[in-house]
C-alpha cells in the first residue's frame, strides 16, 4: 500500500505479546508476532514457505516458532532451524522475512522497509512524555475501517471537538472561544489549542477540584511523521501554567493495516488520581466511548464518503482549521516521494 | 447507474421523513432526507463538501442541517448558512447539491436529473386512485437485493400468482381461468387479468361476504414510467361490476437505490371494512407475507442467475404473458436512449 | 472453473436426494438433484430459461420438477413438458441442461463435460472397498472455503498427522517413526505411510483390545483422478497383516464447488463393533472434530495466504513428503492439456 516503508510503526503493545502468537497485519503484511523464552519480542512473515500455512497458529519453542502444519521450526531471524521429517535435511530456501522489532516504552516498534536502514534511534522517545514516575498510565487498542490518513485528519483537527464529542471531550459552547494555532518545525507539525474561560469538559469534570467553576483549556497535539501523536490535553485555574491543574499526556500511534483499516494504539498518562486503578478503570471506558460511539462511527462514514485515498484530489471546502492536517498529508506525500527516488537511485 | 435521471421517484413515505434526518440511496447518490421547522421536506446530497460527513448524523437547525463532524450547516438550498469557527467566513463553495422535492398523496417525490426541468405536474396522480374518502389506506416500505427491472418483471406478469403466490394472493387452480390481455397507451402499459367464476384467494376470502362461494377476480396493473404501478385487484360477484365486490386499489413505487437494489414502497386502498384498524392490521401483515416469504426470495434469487441487467441479452424463452414485462423494458430503453440524445445535443 | 470436465464427480450422497430438490453447485454451475416418483435421481441446471428461477424451489411432479415462478415443468432430459398457461403450446427452446447421472456405492456421480463421453464404467468401483458384508459404513459432507486441489494437497501429504492432528488422528512423536513411499500406477498415484512399533492414535485407541501397547500402523492413500482418494488407516499387532487389527476404508471425494470452495463427501467402512450404532456415531463425531477443528482452518488459512490457485507458480520450499501432493498436481495438469487439446482439435 502507498505508505512510507522505511519508518517505525508500532506492531503491538508490549503487554499484548507473549508466549502465544499473535498475527497482526501490518501495510499488508501478515506479520507473526511473539515472545521467545528469553523474552525478546520476534516479528516474523506468518507465511509459512512450505505450504503456505499461517506461523501464528503454531506454538512457540525456545527461540523458534513452529509450523503448525508440518512441524517446521524458524528461529528469530527467520531461518528454518528444524526439519522433523525424514533425514532432517533443511533446504536453503526454507527461511521466512524477519522484521526489526524494537520494544521501547511499553510498545513494539516495527520496520517495514530496508533492515540496513532501520535505526533504532529513529524511535521516537516517548519517555520523558509518559513519564511514569510522575503519572499514572492507560493504554488500549482500537481497530478502524478507514486509512490511516483520514485517521490523521481526524487528530490533527481538533475543531471538530465541541460538535463530535460535544456530550463527551468538549463543551458545543467551547466553540467560540477556541483559539487554533499551527507550528511547523521540519517534518514536525503541531497543532495547537487553546480555549480560556470556560467549563472544563465532562471528560475532566470530575476531576476539576478547583473552587472556580471556569478554568482554561487547552489541547495541544504535535505529530511526528509518519504516525505517532502526542496530545497535551488540560484545564488550569484561569491564567495558570500547563504544568499545573489537570491534563493528560496521550499518545495515539497509528499504523497502517490496509489501504482501508487501521491499528490504533493509544497511551493516557495523568497527572491526577495517581495510582487510582478506579480512576484509571473510568479513564479507560471515557476514552473507549468517545472513540467507539463518536470518533469511529464518523471517520468509518467519512472514509466510505471518499472515494479516493487522496483527500486533496476531492477538492474538499477547506476551512482555516484544516492547515495543520493537510500540511501533515503534504509532508507525507514529500516524504513517499524521497523514498521512492531513493529506491529509484538505488535500482539504477 | 442506468436510469432514467429525468424523472420522479418516490424517496419516502411523507410519514417517514420527520425532525430526525434520514439518508436515503437513490440510484447512487446518498441523500439525506428531513423536515424543516416550517414543516417543508427537504433532500440534500448527505456528504458534506468540507470532510465528507454524512449530514444525516446531524441536527436539524430550523430549516439548516448542521453537520455532525464541524457544525456548519446547510439550509434547504444547499447553501452553507452557517460557519461556527473562527471568524465565520463562508467559502463560495460551501454548498451541497440540493434536490427537487414534492410532497403529494403522502409521498415524497425525487427528480435526480436537471432542476430546470423538475415539473411538478409531471408527477403522477394517485389522489383519485387512492380516494381516501371511499377508503381506508395501509402503507409500507422493502427494500430488495435486485436491480429495479427486475421488480418490474415481476409486477408486470402476474400469472407468476397461481403458482409463487398459491398461498396467499391466489389459487393454483386459477390458472386455468386466467385471462391477460394487454393495453398500450402511449409509454404506459396496462396488463389486465381477469379469472372469472373462482373461488377469492386466500387474500380476499376472509372480506368475501356473498353467499355465493364463486366469484370473478381481476388484478389490472398498469405501469406509468419510469416506476409507477397502479393495481385493482378484487372480486365481485359473477358477472357484477368493478365498482361491487370487495377490493384494493394498490400503488407499488419502485425507486432504484443502487444496481442491485431497489426501494419498493407501497400503498392500499380498500372499499371494505372501513375505518377497522384490526383489518388494516391484517392487510399490513398478508402483503408483508406474501412479499417477504414468496416475491422476495424469487425476485432476489433470479436477479442472482441472471449474469446482466439486460434480460434481453440473456434470451429468455418468453411466453405469450411476458408481452407487458417486455414491453416495460423496451420503453425504458427508448425513454433512456432519447434521455442520452438530449443530452449529447446539449452539449454539443 | 479450471478443473476436468470430461469426468465423474460426487454430486450429493445417495441419501440426501429424495422428492425435495436440492440445489448443488457444482464447479461453478448451479445443478438441482431430485428424485422422480420412480426413484431415479436426475440432475438438471437449475435455472428456468423463462425466467431464470431456481427450479430447486419447486415440486417434483412425477417424472418432472416445476417452476415456482410460473409453473413449467421439466422432465429428466430436461425438456419442458408442461406450459400450464394459455394455450399451453410449449416454446421449442424450454428446455434445461440435463447432466448424465449415475448412482452406485451410495453416491450420486455427475458428469460435466459432453454427455456423449459420458461412460458409466468410468465411475470408480468401491464396493469391494466398502465391502457391506464385512464392514459397518458412516457417512458425511464438509464444505469448504478452499480451491479443491488445497484439499489434495492436504491429503496426499499425511506427514502432516503428528502436528496438524496431534490430538486425535495422529500422536505427536510418531513422526520420528513415520515411513513415506510412493507409488504411481499410470495416473493413479498412492502414498503409503508406515509407522511402526507406537501407541495406536487417539482415533483408533478406546478399539485396541490387544495385551500390547504398542502396534504397527499404516494409513496408505490412493488417489485415482480427477479426485478420489481411498485410505486404508489402521493398527495391527507389531508384525501383523493388514486384514488383521483395526482399521478403516475411508473414500474422500471431492467436487469443486467454485474456484474457492469444494464440496467433500466422505464415507467410512469399519471392520469393528460391527452393527454397533452407538460406534458408528463415535466415529462420525471423531471424524468432524478432525476436519472441524484441525483440517478445515488449517486448509482455508493455507488458501488465503496461497495468491494463485497454481501451487508451483508461488514456488513454495519443497519437502521429500511432498512428492505423491505434487505428482497429482502434475498429473491433473497433464489431463486438462489433454482435454484442452481435444477440444481444439474437435473444433478445428
Amino acid at each position: 500500500m502507498n505508505s512510507l516503508k522505511n519508518a517505525w510503526y508500532v506492531a503491538a503493545l508490549a503487554d499484548d505479546v507473549a508466549l502465544t502468537p499473535i498475527k497482526q497485519v501490518i501495510a499488508g503484511n501478515p506479520v507473526v508476532l511473539y515472545r521467545a523464552d528469553s523474552g525478546k519480542a520476534i516479528a516474523l512473515d506468518d507465511r509459512c514457505p512450505h505450504r503456505f500455512a499461517p506461523l501464528h497458529m503454531g506454538r512457540v519453542q525456545g527461540d523458534s516458532i513452529e509450523c503448525p502444519y508440518h512441524g517446521l521450526q524458524f528461529n528469530g531471524q527467520g531461518v528454518c532451524s528444524l526439519n522433523p521429517h525424514g533425514d532432517g535435511r533443511i533446504p536453503a530456501a526454507a527461511k521466512v522475512r524477519s522484521y526489526p522489532l524494537v520494544e521501547k516504552d511499553g510498545l513494539l516498534w516495527i520496520w517495514l522497509g530496508e533492515p540496513a536502514l532501520a535505526d533504532e534511534a529513529g524511535v521516537i522517545d516517548l519517555a520523558q512524555f509518559f513519564d511514569t514516575e510522575k503519572h499514572t498510565l492507560v493504554a488500549g487498542y482500537f481497530k478502524l475501517n478507514a486509512h490511516f490518513e483520514v485517521v490523521l485528519d481526524n487528530l490533527m483537527d481538533l475543531s471538530h471537538a465541541p460538535f463530535l464529542h460535544r456530550a463527551t471531550l468538549a463543551n458545543r459552547e467551547d466553540v467560540d472561544k477556541l483559539r487554533f494555532e499551527m507550528q511547523v518545525d521540519g517534518d514536525v507539525v503541531v497543532a495547537n489549542y487553546s480555549f480560556n474561560g470556560v467549563r472544563p469538559s465532562p471528560q475532566f469534570q470530575p476531576f476539576w477540584a478547583s473552587s472556580s467553576s471556569l478554568a482554561d483549556g487547552r489541547a495541544n497535539m504535535r505529530w511526528t511523521p509518519p504516525s505517532s501523536l502526542q496530545l497535551d490535553v488540560g484545564y488550569t485555574e484561569c491564567g495558570g501554567l500547563v504544568d499545573e491543574g489537570v491534563y493528560l499526556h496521550m499518545a495515539h500511534l497509528l499504523t497502517p493495516a490496509s489501504e482501508s483499516e487501521t491499528h490504533y494504539f493509544w497511551v493516557a498518562a495523568r497527572n491526577f488520581c495517581i495510582g487510582d486503578e478506579k480512576v484509571s478503570q473510568i479513564m479507560r471506558e471515557q476514552i473507549q466511548r468517545a472513540f467507539q460511539t463518536e470518533d469511529e462511527p464518523m471517520i468509518e462514514a467519512v472514509a466510505g464518503y471518499m472515494d479516493s485515498v487522496d483527500l486533496l484530489a476531492l477538492k474538499p471546502v477547506l476551512l482555516p482549521g484544516d492547515a495543520a492536517a493537510i500540511r501533515v498529508r503534504r509532508v507525507l506525500q514529500k516524504l513517499r516521494e524521497q523514498e521512492s527516488a531513493s529506491n529509484k537511485s538505488k535500482a539504477a
